[in-house]
């Protein structure tokens, strides 16, 4: 059986990535690595649209958001955490594990944060240094409007610290035009490499807060891969085999173009919606849905955990539940990075299925149809 | 040009650990992976030689290195750290990071600390929490000689910490019968997997400490990972394509057996050593020499980064030089994990000629000579 992943990452590893990280290993001190590294560096600035060096970490993307704040604030420094799923709880976690005050806003699970909210909070509370946002929230597939959060932020002390690990290289992340302070992502999203490796930027700004930084820190103390990257190196021994496979991925994504690849992305996504609700199902966020990850309401009467193990399990398509509270009440379809149109079809051949089988009545084929339609 | 790797990390990878990290990718959160995890986790119990649960970090060693300073001690505890090498020097580096006070036992380079040292330390200070030592000092290429030490830390409240990053999978590392509390590793040495992993195994005694620990800490949280473990999960998304790879290391590790292996590394350091000494060279660490990597001086009026440039850049030959205070002044030969017999012949061949070429004077082929009569 083959098998197909539609999850939110990790996402399909194309060939040629595999095919790369399956070479002969080299050591990572040599001008040979130096030069992959090089080219990697350049072409993260480009997927990350920004002119300041992508810090490369070798851990999971939670890697990346506990150095934005360990390596960002310090001790009486306040926050603000947008918390809309459980992406946005982890920042508040994070907060919490460093001693970090902070003002959550707690948005219903579904519906995104109103920058208004933001901006009220920071113009009462001038001891808070960082506002720590989720641009996709993957366990609810709801997209943030960063770029009205960083017009707001713009104007106070406070950093804007984005979650776009789900989001990066699915939807557009205008670092340096939009002004976002901090971006932090994953390597098993959109950039289409297994997981393994995080990466995070930092403005001009949220470099002069780290400066002055004494949380306590080693492997995320983000100065000394800000040192190591000026000499094209790392501070600690880099996954080698997985930035190997970075730099063809990226080359891919640079082939393509991000303008090209935001369209595909937003084409796959509507594609996915309007099928969804082809088949009489409702999406969980139908207001504020992210181009990365397509949330859906169970329908009444079937087993969601049911649903999604049989995909899985009988006809080898992979999609996600829900998770924490959402956990049997909706499943998620995720389209980024490597996951193409045929991928969606088969994704929704069986989706199909699998309702067919589970007892859910529908119009036989309208999810097809609807997402052919909508892929053309 | 075939490249050949004698570094101390990264070293060679197997072709069936390659092409099972070649596989398309799986979702972690599925039977499938759990499966796996189970096998690995297994696997690394019998590698680590313990029954206590061996915790998978996706990060470089440098991570449990930390995990085991965060995640052990609280404010006000008090440790000892020998620093024998740059990465003894690390953990004094770790425990100021936490704001650890610590006694550091400086052992001239080249050799291996004292026992008693630590005994006379630990009768003396009842506050200290932790001793941290380094198995196998890479940047040295000294053994040390941590069951001895084990038998010293028996007796006191304090908690032996063996950084055994470059020596698991190369020498004996006894955990549960010599009385290690924490054992750290990693993956790029003798698990022969690309680096991007890190394990940390821990007693009753260490696990006691560390649910008291308050320093604070996320993903280097131990007590997360333990409780996922015991469902054959990760808290945090696993570098699932480097598991996968591990998976088959440690089925090659098993189908070997570990006295095998050891030995086989015995074998294989003491043709290094013997043949250094055929070609008038002298080791940096006669006497306490470990068997999973041989520093040599580089002879007078050589220059050693020529030396390792020469071999690696000419002929493909991968050794490394020295770090910090020993740059230009030894060269270093590992002989962990998949380096074989053949790629030590190629590497004394490869050595002899450039020396040659440096003008050094020795008995042509004699380090060869002596290699092959020693690998028998």
């Amino acid at each position: 059986m083959k098998d197909y992943l539609l999850t939110p990452g990790p996402t399909p590893v194309p060939p040629e990535v595999l095919e790369a990280m399956a070479r002969p290993i080299i050591h990572h001190r040599t001008p040979q690595f130096q030069a992959i590294l090089k080219e990697v560096e350049e072409n993260l600035k480009y997927v990350f649209q920004t002119k300041n060096p992508v810090l490369i970490l070798a851990s999971s993307g939670t890697g990346a958001m506990e150095a934005a704040v360990c390596s960002l604030l310090s001790p009486g420094d306040k926050a603000i955490v947008v918390r809309a799923g459980k992406f946005g709880e982890r920042w508040g976690e994070l907060c919490e594990a460093y001693g970090i005050e902070f003002i959550p806003i707690d948005v219903k699970w579904g519906t995104a944060v109103d920058p208004n909210d933001i901006k009220k909070i920071l113009e009462k509370d001038n001891k808070i240094k960082a506002v720590y946002v989720t641009l996709c929230e993957t366990s609810t597939g709801v997209g943030t409007d960063v770029e009205t959060i960083a017009k707001v932020t713009k104007g106070f002390e406070a950093v804007l610290v984005v979650d776009a690990i789900s989001a990066l290289g699915a939807e557009p992340v205008k670092t340096d035009e939009w002004g976002i302070d901090i971006v932090v992502s994953g390597s098993q999203k959109g950039l289409m490499i297994p997981p393994g490796l995080a990466f995070i930027t930092m403005s001009d700004k949220a470099w002069r807060l780290a400066e002055k930084s004494t949380l306590p820190k080693f492997y995320f103390d983000l100065k000394a891969y800000k040192k190591a990257i000026e000499k094209d190196d790392t501070p600690y021994t880099p996954a080698v085999n997985l930035i190997i496979g970075l730099a063809e991925a990226l080359k891919m994504i640079k082939r393509e173009g991000l303008d090209n690849l935001v369209n595909r992305h937003r084409k796959h996504s509507k594609a996915v919606r309007e099928a969804v609700k082809a088949l009489g199902m409702d999406l969980f966020a139908p207001e504020a849905y992210s181009e990365a990850v397509t949330a859906v309401n169970v329908p009444d009467g079937i087993d969601g955990g049911k649903l999604v193990k049989t995909m899985r399990d009988k006809y080898g398509v992979a999609i996600a539940g829900g998770q924490s509270q959402l956990k049997g009440k909706i499943f998620r379809i995720a389209t980024m990075g490597y996951i193409t149109a045929d991928d969606l079809k088969k994704g929704f051949e069986t989706l199909e299925t699998v309702l067919a089988e589970l007892g859910y009545k529908f119009e036989k084929g309208a999810g097809v149809k609807t997402l052919e339609k909508n892929l053309v």
